[in-house]
């Protein structure tokens, strides 16, 4: 993974990566990217953007905030903009349908402060305006963020929803100390990469395809979605994707596939 | 003091007032709008707007939003605005060389919630766009708020400050639950029984053995406690049990295992 300016991955490494899927309107980006500058986050990357990159309007709306579409990295997909990630938050404002953790604004931000001070990167995945994310990509995620809003309206915009997040940032750095409250023990294993876990997942789903898994036809794309929600969902190190590639190796029927291990 | 809508009156004394000062775009009085209505909050005072009152401008934006316009009642000058309350919030973003406590937003809505508990009246200032509230409005709060920006750049606009601070009252709100912070969405699904993971778990060795997976054998005991603790530590639902169950019995190689499932 290589972003478009290499000299600034250091300070990157201390920020969430705000990461804008598919947005349509170049004056919501340049509102985000106020949002984020607002509460000094500059690490925005861009998925798709639909008017492609750069964008005039997005420039002309962030004044004062140019810094941070300068610094932007934009990506064809979703898969590498989170494959070097430790743990993906999706905002989300529709209820899913899938089993994941839901947590609040403020403890998707104290964990991102917790997972930083430890050396990891998490990232935050925002949908493009109107729809949303597709549930496939809210799979991609292991925890889901929900902004408490009135149940009888809510209808936060791309920028205020990123406005929101970054403001609980600065809170959480109000808040140094706290990082310590929590913390996961690795032992001699680190967070498995959104990379180790994707290559795990598609491994898995090849081989699950050869033995005839996904059936009925008219089942399969939702059976893989529930099956890359609960991995997405699961806390795994590097340890235990290779315990599951091991696993998933021994069982299966299929020794060409296992030739490409 | 008597309002536009009287009928309104006893819904308004649960609420703080947001008193917009001066606003100058109608856009602007309808984002503000908006942005208030997300967290429930619709008591809102525009003192002396640029444009006069109605303003189309500020209808159109507050699509979804309406039932904040009209109920919006509209003063000549500050004093009328706040005369009938007990204590005056001002938001402010420079210093102001006044001697005068200052609050973060959430300190701030949390005593909010107090007064109102108590049967006080709490209103909050917002100054007019670029310029922000006059010394002359500032000197008539009690306590000012101060929001956490980052200091190389403060820009918060008059709709995101509301949306901030309205942000703080829905918290104060969902204080009352404090568990609303982290949420598993189990979806249809209910969290996995110790019996559950144990059956699987055993399963699982089963088919493993059967594959003579767990070698060399003074490293089979410390192989299996790994996988333990591995699936152990997974979040696992009931659905995602009979999950993994599938993906076991597809891939393995072993139909003796199968029958006994």
């Amino acid at each position: 993974m290589s972003g478009t300016n290499h000299s600034i991955k250091i300070e990157h490494s201390l920020q969430p990566r705000m990461i804008l899927v598919r947005p349509q309107m170049g004056e919501n980006i340049g509102a985000a990217a106020r949002a984020m500058w607002n509460f000094g986050l500059e690490h925005m990357v861009l998925v798709a953007p639909r008017d492609g990159w750069p964008n005039p309007a997005a420039q002309a709306m962030a004044s004062g905030a140019a810094r941070v579409l300068d610094q932007v990295i934009v990506r064809e997909n979703l898969e590498d903009s989170v494959a070097d990630l430790d743990h993906v938050f999706a905002t989300t404002a529709r209820e899913r349908g899938l089993t994941k953790e839901v947590v609040s604004p403020k403890e998707a931000m104290r964990r991102a402060k917790v997972m930083i001070a430890r050396g990891e990167k998490p990232g935050f995945l925002f949908g493009p305006e109107r729809a949303g994310l597709e549930n496939e990509d809210v799979v991609k995620a292991q925890t889901l963020i929900s902004v408490p809003v009135n149940p009888a309206y809510g209808s936060l915009n791309l920028a205020q929803c990123v406005l929101l997040l970054s403001y609980e940032w600065m809170l959480q750095g109000e808040n140094l100390a706290r990082a310590e409250d929590v913390q996961m023990k690795w032992a001699d294993a680190v967070p498995a990469t959104q990379k180790e876990r994707e290559v795990l997942q598609e491994k898995l789903e090849a081989r699950l395809e050869a033995v005839g898994f996904f059936w009925p036809e008219d089942k399969a794309q939702s059976m893989r979605l529930s099956l890359r929600n609960m991995f997405a969902r699961m806390p795994l190190s590097n340890v235990d994707i290779r315990s599951f590639h091991g696993i998933f190796r021994a069982l299966s029927r299929d020794r060409e596939l296992d030739r490409e291990d």
